[in-house]
């Protein structure tokens, strides 16, 4: 589905007068200057419309086919003078406490760029909004927009990152509470989608960090300290999954011993009461015997003497087991 | 065994007027062109057969020998100008949920390909058939094969992960059911069986690294983005291995977790058992005691009323133990 | 707000007469001589203040976006030729026992320094003192503040991290004392502390080793050994993060093992409790046997008896606890 | 101790006509054609021994200390112009199930070598027999030696390794198996002894990598293609202690995991048996009570009415055990 | 301080008529040849002793500075032409089991050695004794020196690690003892000594490896040999503090597993106990109760029978515990 197409002279959207589906006179109205350029926004197109668009600006099949079958790796391609690349994106859907990941594919030119969109995450509808506006940005070309895509899709990170650091506070919380908790599968699910969030990210800190120093033919020197920012967010993102999966860790060996200090703790609250229970059985088992001369059992209040040996002891007892710190 | 030889030109296969063993005559026919060249496809084969192919191609004793004994690990050769390559197959065998390991041997020249294969996974007439199908891609010559070869081998790797993904996602079923599983084996055999794919996946990432970027003679530059294609499922069963292991070692984990909370629920349901017996039993004592003054023993109904203290004691604290949440 | 403005020519404080917040008087000043500077102290300020300052000195949009905003992590940028640093500061709150961070931010330029301070670490008014009463090293020009602020600040992460040591001792002590501790919490957030020093001294590393080879324009070769000093001192303190994680890490599994021990021990100690009651019962239940001859039934003392072989056979038992190591 | 010294021309042992210990005899003899050298075969020689021969060959002091001292690092050192090579020999005491370790020291010149053995692992006499027997290789000059040498005693690591996977398959076996068994002793030595080969094997990589790529001198780049069958093997035993290596730590947490589950089954054992015994004690309670009006009491069968109680609850019991899994 | 200042010519100590502290005479003595050289050994000097050094040697003062405070990591820095090199020793005081640390400072200039010890361990007056005796290598200057003090210091970094072997060994022993113990303590104490070791021998290595190839100016290329001899020492160093520490991470690991172990023991042992109690109290109870027609209560040996049944069913479930292997 082609969701939106344009051309953009000078950082200005540029009136066209054609379908969006003819991209033949997009590219021509496109060659007018210098950083002139055409955008083809695509969400899930079928291998057709992608067919339809390689044709026209001649892009190569390899690259192609992992537009269509998604469920790549982040990754940055150079294909004779065109640039392939590849963005995972992040959201969390709050209902189910999960991350969902979807992808974008960018296939950048001299004088287009085609962005293909996987999945319902960092929509890029905004994205060109925002651009539109900042004219002096997007009068740079191209990497004007390679640079709004990754900066919407970091920014994504780092919101998915702060609901998952809800989440671990939130299971921090459970584990040292003092109610009986069994966090091991939220930990796990968290430690899951953690993983998924690194596969993410971790590999896009080496695209990054190539446009910063302009090693990438296509994107300009000028453009470094643009993708220095986002590769500082990607840093920040990075070292905040590190933290959150050590904290997740440590979490977890904490909960681990709260079990067992739980056990302990329970074991002697049982005990204790085993003991309550024993002690004047064994008295009532004293005055079961069946000595001829056994001086209480003739006593008119010998029964009452009993219950009171048997309450008696157990209440001593009791206040025994708080007072030593065993109960 | 030699399952099939053939020549090609320009991406066809040549009709050659002799037999699968007349290595002269099927090199002398291959001399017609720049990239014509021919493509042995041996299956397990005795010393006797390597060597008589050995003489005819001039391939290296120390190669030879490897090819013959198998059990190498994933590496690419340089013997004066001919390059030898090892890879490890890999196959999902369904009845034992286990993951066995073949290896395929390359022989590269300039006008020739050697593929001797052991083991039954990654069968290559597929590969071949393929291939030929492909006439652009083949007309490169001997570096196609290479391509065709590893790529068919890692993809057999990706079908091998994703097995074992349902593997893990049933270990983790099991972990966090409420079943009383015993998951340790299964979780070292996954284990296991994940670091043998490790063993075959892991060292061949340098070689198609190498091939990507045009490092080794005898593999054209051109063919760069095809083996960078490689690469990348090579990384992604390099990610995938990683996920999985970290993921069994969560799972191990969070089992060992789950024992320790089963042993303390097990625990406090003991105890309260035994409460409920021990109650009771306390009260049979008390009217077994032997007071000459106890009213309860001289009454029409003390049996019954009795009976109904132990009753009714033990369902209270049944009750009490339900409401507690010790229970 | 601005906290100091000043001028300095050749490592003293000229005496300069306009208002702090008049920024191209102040610069003006500072044309005379070749290390003349102007050295403006912010804390917090608001976004129409940086602005200012920003048109005055000519600092690049998004270094100025960075100081703001904070929460950066630490960082050295060059733009045109101007520096653009970021330091976490630490500092421990003793009545929490915790570790707080703010940041400052330094735009450094041929003839000025701007340092942007947030949170109430590391204050620089006694750095600024200090540095003024070293006429040579401020002499340098800009990069003797620069050294300067990170000495301090550096200092600062020596001494939260001799807090965090004593906090590790007490930890140490409470887990090998006998009593019946939880430490775990504890440890958890010690750890958690140790992450947010890791994050704030780690990524410092690299700006100080450029600093000291001299590789950072704006930065003489002659400061080298001055910030080698820093650089050692950070090294001092990445050192001591490791160090105190890892004993953390040791002292958690020893917690870990002590109350599996003290599990032991306390099961042990129930076990000898209810041998010591269950005796006596068994006794007692012998004699309220209904036997017609049991002859100790009709003994004058047989009472006595019986109560002398409870208590004996417990006492007997309990010593034979004690002795086996039992108990 | 001399074990043997021979001159080799071209690959073939030159009959000699004088005593073994005659060094300048040999040497004289060996200074008729380029590749001629003399192998001096020493098994755990005195100091003396070592210093005719230092003299003789003008070996570095500091080299010779450590051929006299043994124990040290494997390692690879050029002495103006003489290498000098140590290396770890391991083998494999079946009556203990047990590493042992040797060393043999090697000093190599353009015209001689010399091997100085300790320990009782890979004699060399098999490794001169068959080199002998191998021309073309021995026509080499020293580097044959060194390669025979080093094949030897990494092909000893191999069979080392194949039995302590015999070992890890056994442990393996025992905690995954029923009977209660106490594995970790087993694994902590089997980790020791793998501790001693990774010290062994580890850091002979780099020397066989050196001479591999021909960047030794003395090590002719021809000889490259040997030694880089050697650095496979010792690639294939490195992969191998780290999968042991890894194996066994699964297995130890596997065996802790099984611990516990036996404790679990064991518990609820108890359990059982307890509620088996206290079920009847309180039927027995109940009958033992002096209630006035207990009609069971006057029943002719009461007597075998309550021992069927007693039985049979307990049996219903039992059966309700084994039913529910609880046993 | 000074613990003694002479000046070596040619690798003789020169006799000098002048006081120790008169270093401009004792510099002019050693202005003669090439390689003559002042050395000043100092222990624990004051600010003032050193300031007077520093003046007359001309230090650096930064360097100055480290050395007073002592405390540094081991580093080797260069000051304009002029060397300063922290090393630390270590020491294991028998009493304590513990390893205690101290520190030597050297100043190195092309005609002078100035060393500065902190701390009881590594006594020089011993290695200059040494290196006196030994002439050649005295000759070589100031490197000497360097070299006797970074052997000195390294050696006794071996014997305390052969200390800590030893203590090892014995947690090793104690761990896997059938004697219950609690060597979590000891397990700990040692790998924070380890810690300390650690943190002396690594930082290390960068030097000596420097030293080795000859990159740092004032140290001769021909002195490589002895500085890698020194290097292969800290080589071993480094391995065994890895070893070490993993044996006892191994050794750790096993002792939670003992303490598993012994619980489930201990435990099973209980319950036998407590079935030998509650079997005869079954049996007691059953003869207690009040059926008026129980046979058994008439007989006139009944009472010895049910003596015999409570210790002959005892017995038998005790010798059913013991075949059964539960106890």
């Amino acid at each position: 589905m082609i969701v939106d197409s344009a051309v953009y002279r000078q950082g200005e959207r540029l009136p066209v007068d054609c379908n969006v589906h003819d991209y033949d006179a997009l590219r021509a109205a496109a060659e007018g200057g210098e950083h002139d350029f055409v955008w083809v926004g695509l969400f899930e197109p079928d291998e057709h419309e992608l067919d339809d668009i390689a044709t026209a600006f001649g892009l190569h099949p390899l690259a192609v086919e992992d537009a269509v079958h998604a469920h790549q790796r982040p990754k940055l391609e150079l294909y004779e003078g065109n640039l392939f690349m590849t963005i995972k994106t992040l959201w969390y859907v709050d209902e189910d406490d999960a991350v969902e990941t979807g992808e974008i594919n960018l296939f950048i030119g001299e004088d287009f760029v085609i962005t293909v969109r996987h999945g319902h995450g960092s929509e890029l509808k905004q994205a060109r909004h925002e651009l539109e506006a900042r004219q002096a940005v997007l009068s740079h070309g191209p990497s004007a927009v390679v640079y709004a895509v990754c900066d919407t899709v970091v920014d994504a990170y780092l919101e998915v990152l702060e609901e998952l650091q809800i989440d671990v506070d939130q299971v921090e919380e459970s584990v040292f509470s003092e109610k009986r908790t069994n966090d091991s599968a939220r930990i796990y699910t968290l430690k899951r989608e953690l993983a998924e969030v690194r596969r993410a990210v971790l590999p896009l800190r080496e695209p990054m960090r190539r446009f910063t120093v302009g090693a990438v033919p296509g994107i300009p020197v000028e453009a470094g300290p643009f993708f220095r920012d986002v590769g500082d967010h990607l840093a920040v993102a990075a070292e905040s999954i590190e933290t959150l999966d050590s904290l997740l860790s440590s979490a977890f060996e904490a909960h681990v011993a709260g079990i067992q200090v739980q056990q302990n703790n329970d074991m002697r609250k049982i005990s204790a009461g085993a003991a309550l229970l024993l002690l004047p059985t064994l008295i009532a088992g004293v005055y079961g015997m069946n000595f001829d001369h056994m001086p209480e059992l003739r006593w008119q209040l010998g029964y009452l003497w009993a219950l009171f040996l048997m309450v008696g002891s157990s209440v001593a007892l009791w206040a025994w087991f708080k007072k030593s710190g065993w109960m």
